[in-house]
């Protein structure tokens, strides 16, 4: 008997990679049909793996997606990903649930600008 | 012989806790003295373990943290963490990098801002 052990890390990097490959079945093949997604900063919510994958789909722009942090245990997982549009770059983190069979069964995304540093700490900080 | 196997998650988890507690040295215990925290949206990086102990110690508010999500591995941690100063609550997000001893050697640190939700999309969405 082989019992399976699902690779959360495995299945995270494959999360971006198949979005940036618009492989659109085997994108689907990694969420659960019940699957969440949330966007802490809108307080937007998409459920049902239909909805999300449409979302992703329809999303406007050229977008191109290139995993550079992948942290994961047995139940979640955590890609920071950079996301280029035409001469535009963003850095962006999802975190992933995974259930027992490594589906996923929730995402959210966070998506960080940039912001002018405060005033007091620029003798404790050089710029890049 | 013993073994000693670092805990990550529960370091990534002591790292906040240990701010909250103000328990500026077992915080300090935790950080390599090489340590590198890094802003990417404001582009700002400290080195140092005593200089990044002194933002820290110096940052201004009465601000109370409390973790909500710890996912790590054998090298990383990633902690989300809800931050409230009086009445103002926000969610950020640590990157750990760990050496093998299971001291911190890297902090990234985000700090998502709320915005509005782009048109187009409300035919797939809730609100929260």
């Amino acid at each position: 008997m082989v019992t399976k052990i699902p690779d959360m890390a495995g299945a995270a990097r494959a999360f971006i990679f198949l979005l940036e490959a618009r492989d659109w079945d085997a994108f689907a093949a990694l969420l659960h049909p019940e699957v969440v997604y949330e966007l802490p900063q809108t307080r937007e919510r998409i459920r049902g793996r239909d909805a999300y994958l449409r979302f992703n789909q329809e999303f406007p722009g050229d977008w191109h997606l290139d995993p550079t942090t992948v942290v994961a245990d047995a139940d979640h997982g955590v890609v920071r990903f950079d996301c280029r549009v035409e001469d535009e770059s963003a850095e962006a983190i999802a975190f992933l649930d995974f259930d027992a069979e490594g589906c996923i069964t929730r995402v959210t995304d966070f998506w960080p600008e940039s912001y002018a540093p405060p005033a007091g700490r620029e003798q404790l900080v050089e710029r890049w």
